[in-house]
């Protein structure tokens, strides 16, 4: 059997969401649990209702609805994706992933379809990571990678507490944040966010896996001067120490493997003034690659590029990783469901290892998982600029929904 | 005649007025225009009215008190400096001169001299150019070298006008911004913010001039995007730029004179998220020399640098320069009453040139100027360690006097 979802309802649907947190350069600013993420999660919830589905609410505010199967004993079929955005992302990213899953189970009920499996579709809790460290946090904690009471703990720049959040905006549910339920497999549908597909003419990418990375922070401690009379043998520049490292982080990833990746993304300078010398610099790292061992070689050299930078400069220095994960590899089970999908379905696509941490990154740990890749345009993402043509997203949602109900008509 | 200031009244006044914008570590955070530098003036206003100075306001805050002449139609000699501070600056910078000229006021009123010529004593508007930028915007305007109306516009990083501040602190006042009486010669004692005369074991320095300096800002335009599925070929990262750049700011400095300095004090990274690419940077350069060639050799040698790290790195580019002023040589004659008053006094002193901007700077375009510098321990300053012992801030202090004593005697 071969579904196809509802184009015009589905783009419509995507626009919807769209106008929620919308920017003036047509992006997406809906940071995690604010109040434009309140307003999306209550139209996701109306729509879910609208649907007939049982909806949960989990103490992480990580949203369920599920629509059951003819055998309620078997395994749950899991899809779905994150609605909240980067700063001035863009409104493909995320939402993409939980919209086409909506219409996976639109088109279900539109058609009578009754499948083996109950179905359930997520928006999972602050996936970007922007507002709130670490990304994937939602899924994370369902997973039980991460503590629930320390992530409640968290805060925002202004001080927010993220449990205080998500009280205020009313999605601190009753249901345990882990897997009470008895599940069988996980599709996430998601954007590429880099270039493979466009630049190979692919229309959808079949996503065998997810590169392992390092993300942390190293603060240099000069002297704040004046930088007038202050000699230059005098000077200890924090800034002059981060802007070494900044350099041989490009140099790291570029000399590692073929697709390592590595930049400086955030940077904090005190006090800041053209006319005083850097006193406190603190920098990020983060480096990705498929292989742990690349991943752990780059997280080596950066420190040992701080330190170097520390020594020529005079400085004191600090470093903390804030983040690792290994790579993950695929279900090869629903690997061969989102091929069979795009053969049935006609579209040419082809296996891609994912250069970005998704929710299926912690899913993967509790059953089953793949993930479908749609294109993205120039391989532009986390920006206003972010792309992917209506004809891609509708091919990678009827992959999406095509391979989830071979898994879940399965006996 | 030798006078020498009241050594307890002068310690006492200079701790009274560090209270005012006191920090935590023992600093001022006194900025130009804030609540705090109308306290400090309210508090000098009533110091200057109690000595019964002749008060004026300009109507760009500058404060000036006279002290009347035994021959009023002789030029007027004029000393003082700043009471606004850095961010989190230090209690000497500025603030010492101003109240070493108070104190020599009151000393020749406690030993009922008359001196020829009128004598006045200045309180400058934003010397620091913290808040509000140029530096040494008040006497930049009184000297004519800045715009009266321009200035007022200029806004601080919450949009507040400064004619609006000045206003609203009461320190807008009605005589024009502008020489309106017949000066005769300037004196600003000051701290020296940098090393040469702790290295050198000297009591007080003697400036012979000030160096020439060029700042400005350079402003990177990358692509923001995904630091995961990006490929590194693919990045246009405005921070790999930026790092390049203030890296070659540091070697230009190295390159070119003794004494040449450069650095880079500000930068602004947009979005500043640890998982987006860099796709806009705003940093500062700034370089000073003695010698107004090579701080154009600097210039240049920066805008050569940026353009070829953004040909290398894919980006767009703009500069801007934000100030340039030409060095300034001292007059003989001023340099020589200083150099007589450590002379009488018995002091260790030797000439340097300032590796600083001053009000003196400005001044120096309408009469004869030279400044006196105390002892900074370390070279420290625009920081909360800034320190000049009370032995060496009074050994400065009593060389202002008595050099401006030599002038306003003059026949």
């Amino acid at each position: 059997m071969i579904i196809k979802i509802d184009r015009k309802r589905f783009v419509n649907t995507m626009k919807t969401q769209a106008k929620i947190g919308a920017t003036e350069n047509n992006g997406l600013h809906r940071l995690a649990l604010s109040d434009d993420d309140r307003e999306i999660r209550d139209w996701f919830y109306e729509q879910m209702d609208d649907e007939g589905l049982d909806i949960r609410i989990d103490e992480f505010g990580n949203m369920f609805g599920r629509r059951e199967g003819r055998n309620p004993e078997k395994g749950i079929i899991l899809l779905g994706s994150h609605l909240d955005s980067q700063p001035y992302g863009g409104k493909f990213d995320g939402a993409l992933g939980v919209i086409a899953a909506l219409e996976f189970i639109r088109t279900l009920n539109d058609e009578e379809i009754e499948t083996e499996h109950p179905v359930e579709i997520v928006n999972w809790t602050n996936e970007e990571g922007s507002r709130y460290q670490p990304a994937m946090q939602g899924s994370g904690v369902w997973a039980s990678n991460h503590d629930l009471e320390e992530e409640y703990d968290k805060t925002d720049e202004d001080g927010n507490r993220l449990e205080d959040e998500l009280e205020r905006i009313g999605y601190k549910g009753d249901v345990p944040a882990t897997p009470t339920e008895n599940y069988d497999g996980y599709f996430e549908l998601h954007i590429e966010q880099g270039p493979y597909l466009e630049k190979n003419d692919m229309n959808v990418g079949i996503v065998t896996g997810i590169v392992g990375f390092t993300w942390g922070a190293i603060t240099f401690y000069g002297d704040a001067d004046h930088t007038g009379p202050t000699p230059m043998h005098y000077r200890s520049d924090a800034l002059v120490g981060a802007a070494d490292v900044i350099t041989q982080i490009r140099r790291i990833a570029n000399s590692l493997g073929e697709r390592t990746v590595g930049s400086t993304g955030f940077i904090d300078v005190q006090p800041n003034s053209i006319n005083i010398i850097p006193g406190e610099v603190t920098f990020t790292w983060g480096f990705r690659d498929q292989s742990d061992e690349i991943v752990e070689d780059a997280f080596e050299r950066v420190l040992a590029e701080a330190e170097m930078a520390a020594e020529r400069e005079g400085l004191g220095w600090e470093w903390e990783e804030r983040m690792r994960a290994s790579s993950v590899d695929f279900a090869e089970r629903n690997i061969a469901a989102i091929e069979d999908a795009t053969e049935n379905l006609g579209y040419d696509a082809m296996r891609i290892f994912s250069g970005a941490g998704h929710d299926a990154t912690h899913v993967a740990d509790v059953m089953d998982t793949s993930m479908v890749f749609a294109v993205s345009e120039n391989g532009k993402s986390h920006s206003e600029e972010e792309y992917t043509s209506w004809d891609d997203c509708y091919m990678a949602a009827n992959t999406l929904a095509n391979a989830t109900l071979e898994l879940a008509m399965e006996d």
